[in-house]
This record gives C-alpha cells, sequence and structure tokens, in this order.
C-alpha cells in the first residue's frame, strides 16, 4: 500500500510515527511544509522537514517534540559572545551540523529535494521525505504594530510563532508561492498514492501551505486516492500550538468541524474529530459531503497515536469501498 | 612607539604576546598571513588570523597554541555522522562560530578586513589585527604523487601540513597572489612604523606568503623604520612545525644564516640567532650586510618570549642610532 502524507513539523511528525506503526509494510511519502524554512548565521533551516527527520530516524528530542537528543549548545554560545544573531532562537551543535550539510550542498546547487534525501541517507528513515517544493516559500505574518507605517508589519513565521508567541494575525501570506513548483515526486506521490493522509498538523500554516504550492492542491483533490484527514482542534482549541491564532486570521472558526469545510469536500473525502470533545461534529462534517468518525484524537502516547493512525486508514479504506474501488487499507 | 610586525599563526602569536609585554605602551599592528585560509563546510577558515586572535584575547588552547580552551566537538561528531568532510580536519564548535560570523559577513559584502575588525572587537584585542590582503592568496604545495599524472600534484597548505604532515615540497604556490593587493592600512602600517618586526614565523608560508602580497616586500624594504627578524630556525632544524620542508622547496638551507640571507638585506636590517646553537651564524649574517645578534631563542616561557621581544626592539633602536634617526625603542 502506497500512502501519501502532508506533514507540518512537531505534530505531524509525532502522528506519522504512528502511522507506520499502524501499516508497518505500507510504502509512505512524506510531503514536508517548507513555508517555515528561514536563513540564519548564513545556514539555511529547514525546520519542518527536520523535525520529521530526527523524529522518524530516531534524532529527536522526545521531551519537546522537536530539535535533537543530547544536543549541546557550544556555538551559539560563543554567537552570543559575539553578540550576533537573535537571541529567540538558539540553535543546537548536532542541528547545525545538519545545515551546514544543507546550506554547503544547496550553495553548490542541489535542489532541496536532492539535499533532503542525502540528510534522510543518513537517517536511514523509514519514509520518503519529500519537501513540497525546491523553490523558497516563506510564510510572513501580518501582525499590529502601532509604530510601523500603516500600522502593521509582517513578520517571518518563525518570528511570529518562536519570538512573538502567535499574537493576533492580520493576514499569512506565502511569499513565493506563486512560481513555486512541486518538488521533483510530489505530483506522482499524490497521484500513486492508495490513501492519501492530512496529519493534525496546522491547517494553515503546515499543510495549508503545502497546498498553496501551484498544482498540489488540485492533485489532491483529483486524486484517486481517498484523502483522510484528522482534526489539530479539539474541544474548540489546537492540540498544540497556536493554530487558532492563524485559523482566525484566514476567517476559519477554531472547531473541528469548520478546518473540514475549510479543507473543503472537493479535497477532503474523510474526517476524524475527537470522540470526546467533538462527537457532536460529525452530522455537521458529513452534512458538508465529508465522511466523518470520531475517534480519539491525543497523541498521549505511541499507541493512541498508532490507533488514530488506524482509524484514519480504516475511514479511508471504507470511502474507498462506497466509491466502488476498493483498496485493502494494509 | 609605532611597532608593526608581520606574523604567521602559533610560533608569530606567541611571540607577539612577548613582544606586548616587553612593549606594554607600544601601539602595535600586526599584519596577518592569509595563505593558510580555506573554505570547509561552507565555512571560510583563517587559522592564522584566528591563532592570533584567540592568543592575544584570551582564548588560545595554551597547550596545543591553536584552536579555543574548553573547546567542544558536537558539530564535527555530527558532520562525521553524516559522513560529510576531511576526517583530517576537526572544526571545534567555539571555533565554528567564528566561522559563521566571518562566512556571513564575507557573504554580505564586506571585505576580510573589515570582518577581521569585528571579529576582533569581541576580543578587545591589545594590537590592531590586519590580513595581508583582502583577496584570495591561497598557499598551494606541489608534492610528489606517483599516481597523478606528471608524478606530481599540487594540494592546499592545509592538507599538506595537517593531512600529509609535509613531505618533501617540490615547490610553494601562491595562488591568486598576482592579483592580490595589500588590504587597507597594511602599507600605511608599514610606512608609518617606528619598527619592524619578523617574528619567529615561518620565512616561507607565513611570512614569505605576506611579503609576496604585491607591494608589501617594497613597502618593508622602503620604510625608515629598521626591520628585525627572529630566525625560526636554531640549530639547522626548525623551532616548531615543519619549516625544513617549504624551506628546502625554495631551495634555501636550513639554518638560521641562510633564511637571514633569504630575506636579504635590502629588507632585513637586523637579525637575532640563538644564542647556544647558532652563535657562530653571526658573522656570517653580518658578512652578507645584516646586523646580527646572538640571543636565547626558544620561546619556553612568557619571560624567555618577553626577553626575545626585548632584544628585538633592543637591535632596532641600535640600527636606528647608527643610521643616524634614532627614536627610542620603548
Amino acid at each position: 500500500m502506497h500512502i501519501t502524507a502532508l506533514a507540518g513539523g512537531v505534530g505531524g511528525a509525532r502522528f506519522l510515527r504512528g502511522l507506520l506503526a499502524a501499516a508497518p509494510d505500507a510504502d509512505v511519502t512524506v510531503i514536508g511544509n517548507v513555508g517555515d524554512d528561514m536563513t540564519m548565521h548564513g545556514l539555511r533551516i529547514c525546520p519542518d522537514l527536520d523535525t520529521v527527520m530526527y523524529t522518524l530516524g530516531g534524532g529527536i528530542h522526545e521531551g519537546q517534540g522537536w530539535g535533537r537528543v543530547d544536543e549541546t549548545f557550544g556555538v551559539a554560545e560563543e554567537l552570543k559572545a559575539y553578540g550576533v544573531g537573535p537571541d529567540w532562537f538558539t540553535l543546537g551543535d548536532k542541528d547545525i551540523a545538519t545545515h551546514l550539510v544543507r546550506t554547503q550542498m544547496l550553495g553548490a546547487g542541489y535542489p532541496l529535494s536532492a539535499v533532503t534525501e542525502a540528510l534522510c541517507t543518513r537517517w536511514e528513515l523509514p519514509v520518503r521525505l519529500l519537501p513540497s517544493t525546491d523553490e523558497r516559500v516563506e510564510t510572513h505574518v501580518v501582525v499590529d504594530d502601532p509604530e510601523a507605517p500603516g500600522g502593521r508589519r509582517a513578520v517571518h513565521f518563525q518570528e511570529y510563532w518562536v519570538r512573538m508567541h502567535a499574537p493576533d494575525a492580520r493576514a499569512i501570506v506565502s511569499v513565493g508561492v506563486e512560481d513555486a513548483k512541486p518538488a521533483p515526486g510530489v505530483l506522482e506521490a499524490i497521484a500513486e498514492a492508495d490513501v492519501i493522509v492530512l496529519p493534525p498538523s496546522n491547517p494553515v500554516v503546515s499543510v495549508g501551505t503545502i497546498l498553496n504550492i501551484p498544482g498540489i492542491r488540485q492533485a489532491v483533490a483529483g486524486a484517486t486516492a481517498p484523502v483522510v484527514g484528522l482534526s489539530p482542534i479539539v474541544g474548540g482549541g489546537p492540540v498544540r500550538g497556536m493554530a487558532d491564532k492563524v485559523l482566525a486570521a484566514v476567517g476559519v472558526d477554531v472547531t473541528a468541524a469548520a478546518v473540514a469545510k475549510h479543507y473543503g469536500p472537493e479535497l477532503l473525502d474523510g474526517w476524524l474529530v475527537d470522540a470526546d470533545a467533538d462527537a457532536s461534529a460529525v452530522a455537521e462534517v458529513e452534512a458538508a459531503g465529508i465522511a466523518c468518525r470520531a475517534v480519539p484524537l491525543m497523541m498521549s502516547s505511541a499507541e493512541a497515536t498508532r490507533a488514530m493512525a488506524r482509524a484514519a486508514l480504516d475511514l479511508a479504506a471504507e470511502i474507498a469501498a462506497s466509491h466502488g474501488s476498493a483498496r485493502p487499507a494494509s
């Protein structure tokens, strides 16, 4: 079975681990978000790709969900002594090694997809990890700033998220998205998938940014495979992170049903909402033309996460069967 | 008093510490060698400038004479896990911070002289450290290689020195030297000096590379200040390093007198040889038209190094007095 998932960072990576546990024999392709990428100290940093890579490769700091386990900060302390760089973003030494390899390969002319493949080779990743695009697409967020001309300014997503802790957002802008193309393999992975999964990643700045790469939304919507998503909103709030702020910026209510309708029935075939908090949303989602099931959606353990992924695959199989093109979901 | 010194790495930096102790009120400008510079993992590395900076800034690893004290190797271990980079050159984490700042500033368009000044600000350096040139001048060494076309190949000096441990050299080539210009301040520091000092650095690949930058040798030879050097050769061998190999490559005998004559009386006014091993060389050097004194030349302690520097300044004062343009040497 071929499974293709569109994933953001921490939440997406954790879900993917459950997906691999639920379908150990599946051939999984992950299309990763690059909207959070940035250049710092001259190093090209891809937070979401790296979080997926470290998580599935066994190098992640489990407690925080991002960054490397047993990390050290020798370089960062010294950069601070030089008085350079922002004080709200600290790069670990092991992490810097990844960025050095990436930056040097990009500088030598390799596209991000080739660089990502090279980095993943070392991690013996159990999935194929593709950046959504080889072009630069950077998520910027428009925020209020009384001192700025016009009272607003745009900041890079990382600054918005990490330094500013997600204040009210007025708009989300994908800088460069107009000229971006899906990276090699992305459209094929969507077209050839038996199941397409949207993990409980941020629907605006993670999955949304991937879908906004010209060609990807159309490919997912037109795919023969069922497209099944898991709500990142449980009980009217994000399970993790600050998705409520960026949902508000694009005019979407912070509910499990509203996110499903934001993706829309032309894209989404199935949707999972949390059984405890959002069982009442099932009818609203189904009324919008999207098959919906209520199951536990808290990734509180490896087993709970595996069960969530299993439920998504089961729903996909059910949808495929009802479409008369049933394939076994495992 | 203005003192200008042309310095290489470890030996030059150690001597400079003695010079500052011998002339604590002097205004010292150091013209540093850039021939050893290289790019590794995309980082621009200036070993000699950094050794001077770390030594005089109090950050050097005293035992080895280069690199940082209390250094860690988190990045290097991880780069090794990625399987990239040469295994004969290991960058420490603190050192990498220096290279990140440098590389980013160079990438932003700042010349090496401005970058070096910025880096030195953090170290509150008691000297003004200038790269000999802002252009790239890389020392390559031609060595025997039976498998190479023609039986020889050229390697970067760092590879020759660090990886190959200085085998017999057939030629020393300064790649890019023809197009290099002295960095801002270099010619002024030579012209305005009261004393010009050649520390016991490598006469070929350190001081020689500096002198070969078009304009620098002429400026030193034409300076009003006395030019005094200290022999890096004691008793027929280098005090430190493998200078014998590169001296042979340029056809110079490995003796204190031969090095003085290699610099030549048109450049050098005074020369210090080791009192224990080379007192007999004094007559030969003086016969070549260079004032020569025999003093202890082993930098075995801070006090011994200070005394060497004091002897160099005393000889400079003596030479200046004999030229009828005496200036106090301290």
